[in-house]
């Protein structure tokens, strides 16, 4: 069999080459890039292997045997060995690049690591880059004059650690005000603060799912990953637009907007953080991390940073890898040097919450084929597993958000989430059990599906005749009427009867606005599904991310088109995946790293420089036609 | 021969074993520690060798033939050098460690390197943390999509660096108002800023000599090495005390004490900035960064680092190597995320000013063994060469600051600074041709002297009779005389003769003072010299650093038995030396590095704990007697 006849050779090459490591005992095969190394590999996949360092090669704990495939030894693992372990394949985990594939025997763990769910059911073994050491230090004397904190980092010497000025500042006062037993606070590789006496077990991140209309805040206990206190609050820069190109579009008009909407973005996530912190009784002090998740606009303009460039061709990022930042530089008052995880984007139209939300779905990871799609003004698609991942951007425009829909609104109370119709009625969900006030995303699908399905309107989405309406659905047709000059079909009478100006309907532009967010999303996945020569069957699961996911029918979604079209069952509601990512990246570095290299494992497919993507587009306007 | 007959084998181990480098052409000989870079070692002896990246092994263009002792090829030289070249002993100077005695063939340089002459005649080639780099960039399109940060890092490849958050917070306005031709502004690894065109000549950095008593700033352009603005105050803190003692009294008195000196360091600090940047018209946003050198206590209090454990036995430091700080860190407002070189601090009482005053005098690279003397009311001294090099601080109390003098002053105009005396005469030199208004320290020495040598004082330090003063030096037994209880001898009459309490005179108490200083740095000197099994005939120089150093008379220095005898063209006065050594870490990384190795290379000696101090000290008491 020649490399072009084997099974995988029509997919696209993304990023590198990966190889297969069997983890024994317990039998546990998993796929990853080549080059990682053998602790990430196994931390990835909730596989426990010992280690206080955290993978830097100093604390010499996290020794496997490679039983096939060993590497050569690394500088560290002749010191840590014998020749003869060396000879029978001892390695330390950290330092053994997975360069082929290999069998790994793990020794039973001294320490059984604490582990979380989180995610989309995903096992996180809790290595948060917060630590807190607790240090019981000797006093020093004219023998020992050591200066304080060469006192304390020789008691990390586990660690490979620098000093934050703020931590060599207290230092003194808290070591002799303390009897020297003092604990260290560490993010990272830095140490940022001296505390009297034992203060281990009081350690806490925040996780923001910065979006462009909600904004949700999670406290996790850092020491057991539990999440103790949630909030979430509409994102205060409404006032400058509904979704991310109003408000490029506002700090493009005016220079001192961008200022504004910075400000606007950290008092929203300040406010969040002393919510979560006083509903849970927590000091803010003690959060020493916070992680957040945003799209590239939203992430750009709480970085002070000015998203014009993303809003006009050729839609460019200030940065992929952002630098480091401090709690502080997005507004958030913990503690004074807590540091700041910002997801980094793949592009202007793939940003950090995607990153975040293919982390906590696992889709690099997974040898399932599945599809990954964030509805929302802007279409974020993802297609792939464990092997290569590719990924695209449709340009969905406002329908599913209420903005350009007469009567459309957010899913929130009030919102028709749920539309049933039989040629003799209608039936309708509302949130909240509320009197209908709007239309939600996931309603107008069902609304728009239910039409199709009774013919009322036709493949190209125009409504029918008043006369053929009366002979398909003799119970509907009173709905279908005008308003104006334009046809309309009334789903919810609000005052009297025949008062349409006043009622819940869905207007013939309405239509047209969804046939072409429809046909953007199944233009970008068909793109994507040819690029990497799979049929629609091929997909073993479809992801449906975000908020307007976990309303949407998987049925109606089907029959119109915007998902592909497979069984029901595997379409599957992914919830606040990007909020999920976010929490993920503060119980774990391990998590963290891979988010970082799904930027080199992810391959961007653009669709607006492509020739073919107007035919294409065109095509997916229509509806598919139902046999009944 | 064995070891133990070997002729440096009495010298005291200190820092790692030397190895020679043989540089070709030229023949220049270098002694260095072992294991540090071939690089950095033509670099610290002023011979110059290509390279853009500064010793990263990215620029690849260090390219030196290693004859002799070649080392085993690193990985970035098996990549740099074809086998046969390697074969040769071709390798990368910034790669290549200086493991054994070595020829080193340097080809003729591309580039004539920049030098500047600094510190105490040392040739210091420019090779500053900051760098400017003027890039014409391509527009980005939708086929290179490339981030703004990305497009900037890509063309700066010889460099591995990251960004700081506010460089990428201006990147994208920048790069678009200035059609892509901009200037990328980095210190050390850190991009910090873009600015619109080429602004490649405009590099400022500021080195501060931070003293108890005096500032000194000096503004430096980066680019020619040449100062271009100095300016000098008095340290505002003086209210507190005149000495580190009593500042860190008064911190440990009142806590909010801390606070206010370390806000009056800044003041201070950042008057002196302006100062310079207007005199020199430079713009302060022009300057990128920052060196300061000043004693432990100053250095802590400056940091806003509580100093009472420096004052304390058993006299402990915050921190040796100091966290990375920014000059805003120290109050100074130049550029916003400009960097600051804090040098470190060997021990609680041989400060950050030490470590420069070696620097600028080249202590650790000098084949002659000599001696560095920084006298002040705390005295370090150091004793070596390029070998080895031993250091200590002695308590010399605060005569020479005039303190403790009853007609002391600081040397500044109205003190009298030399004095000459015969049997017959007193001659006074007075700073600024003023009338006399009192004593500094280097007068006090030349009185004491005098008064010695013709007899008036004994050997023990005490006043002869007036009877045997007269029969001694008829002239001036007149001035010998009495205070209230007190023996006094007036050096100058102001007002009527026989006032003597508003004459300029020198009292028994001081000559006391005097003793007890003189005792404290020549039992310092002298146990430095029997550690390393040396004679004061074997000091081929004495270094007398900081101001006073430049007044004092050396014959009388060594008449008094302050200095050893050493014939009088051996001792030099050094000057202000940490400004120097501060210039110098401005001025290049290289010199920076060594400055910090020099942490390692010096071994601190303990006076205050070793059985035998006080013996000695009362030994070096006395007077040495003079043949008249």
């Amino acid at each position: 069999m020649t490399a072009a006849e084997a099974p995988d050779a029509h997919l696209p090459a993304a990023g590198p080459p990966r190889v297969d490591l069997l983890f024994e005992p317990g039998g546990r095969r998993v796929r990853v890039p080549a080059g990682v190394t053998v602790f990430d590999a196994a931390s990835w996949n909730g596989i426990g292997i010992d280690s206080t360092c955290g993978g830097h090669g100093t604390c010499k704990k996290c020794r496997v045997r490679i039983v096939d495939g060993a590497a050569t030894p690394s500088s560290v693992d002749i010191r840590a060995f014998s020749p003869d372990e060396l000879r029978l394949g001892w390695r330390l985990a950290c330092r053994a690049d997975a360069a082929s594939d290999a069998v790994v025997e793990v020794p039973p763990l001294v320490t059984r690591p604490k582990a979380a769910t989180v995610g989309v059911g995903r096992r996180v073994i809790l290595r948060p880059a917060v630590q807190k050491r607790y240090l019981e230090l000797g006093e020093p004397s004219l023998a020992d004059q050591r200066s304080d904190l060469e006192r304390i980092l020789d008691a990390l010497d586990d660690l490979e650690l620098r000093a934050d000025l703020h931590a060599v500042r207290v230092a003194g006062r808290v070591l002799r005000a303390a009897d020297y037993l003092v604990t260290a606070v560490i993010v990272d590789d830095v140490l940022i603060d001296v505390q009297p006496g034992d203060t281990t077990a009081l350690s806490y991140g925040i996780a923001f799912d910065l979006g462009t209309t909600t904004v949700v805040a999670t406290l996790l206990d850092l020491s057991t990953g539990t999440p103790v206190a949630v909030a979430s609050a509409l994102n205060a820069q409404q006032p400058f637009g509904a979704d991310v190109i109003t408000r490029i579009s506002a700090a493009m008009l005016d220079p001192s907007t961008l200022g504004k909407l910075t400000e606007l973005a950290h008092s929203t996530l300040a406010a969040l953080a002393a919510e979560v912190c006083a509903e849970a009784r927590v000091d803010p002090a003690d959060v020493y991390e916070i992680a957040l998740a945003g799209n590239a606009t939203m992430t750009h303009i709480a970085l002070g940073i000015d998203p014009e460039p993303l809003g006009v061709a050729p839609f460019i990022l200030a940065a992929r890898l952002l630098p480091e930042v401090l709690a502080a530089d997005l507004g958030v008052a913990v503690h004074p040097r807590a540091r700041a995880v910002v997801f980094p984007p793949f592009g202007a139209y793939v940003g950090g919450d995607i990153t975040a939300g293919l982390l906590a779905s696992g889709m690099d990871r997974d040898a399932r084929t599945r599809l990954f799609i964030d509805i929302g003004t802007n279409c974020e698609i993802v297609l792939g597993n464990r092997d290569w991942l590719l990924a695209t951007a449709a340009p969905a425009g406002p329908a599913f958000e209420g903005a350009a829909i007469r009567c459309g609104m957010r899913a929130a109370e009030g919102a028709i989430e749920v539309v049933t119709m039989t040629p003799d009625s209608v039936s309708l969900r509302v949130i909240g059990d509320a009197e209908p006030a709007g239309l939600c995303g996931s309603g107008l699908v069902d609304a728009v599906t239910g039409l199709v399905r009774l013919g009322l309107l036709d493949s190209t989405g125009r409504f029918v005749s008043v006369e053929a309406a009366a002979a398909l659905a003799p119970g509907l047709a009173g709905r279908l009427t005008t308003l104006g000059e334009e046809r309309v079909f009334v789903l919810h009478w609000l005052g009297e009867q025949g008062d349409v100006a006043r009622s819940v309907y869905l207007t013939q532009r309405d239509v047209r606005e969804l046939q072409f967010a429809k046909a953007a999303i199944a233009t970008g996945w068909r793109i994507l599904l040819e690029e990497a020569g799979l049929a629609a069957g091929d997909i073993q699961q479809v992801l449906l991310a975000g908020s307007f996911g976990s309303y949407l029918s998987p049925g109606n979604a089907v029959r119109l088109g915007l998902v592909p079209d497979v069984p029901v069952p595997r379409i599957v509601s992914a919830g606040n995946v990007a909020g999920e990512g976010a929490k993920m990246a503060l119980l774990s570095v391990r998590e963290r790293a891979a988010g970082l290299a799904l930027l080199e494992e992810v391959r961007y497919v653009e669709l607006s420089d492509r020739a073919d993507f107007n035919d294409r587009f065109i095509d997916q306007l229509a509806f598919p036609s139902f046999a009944g």
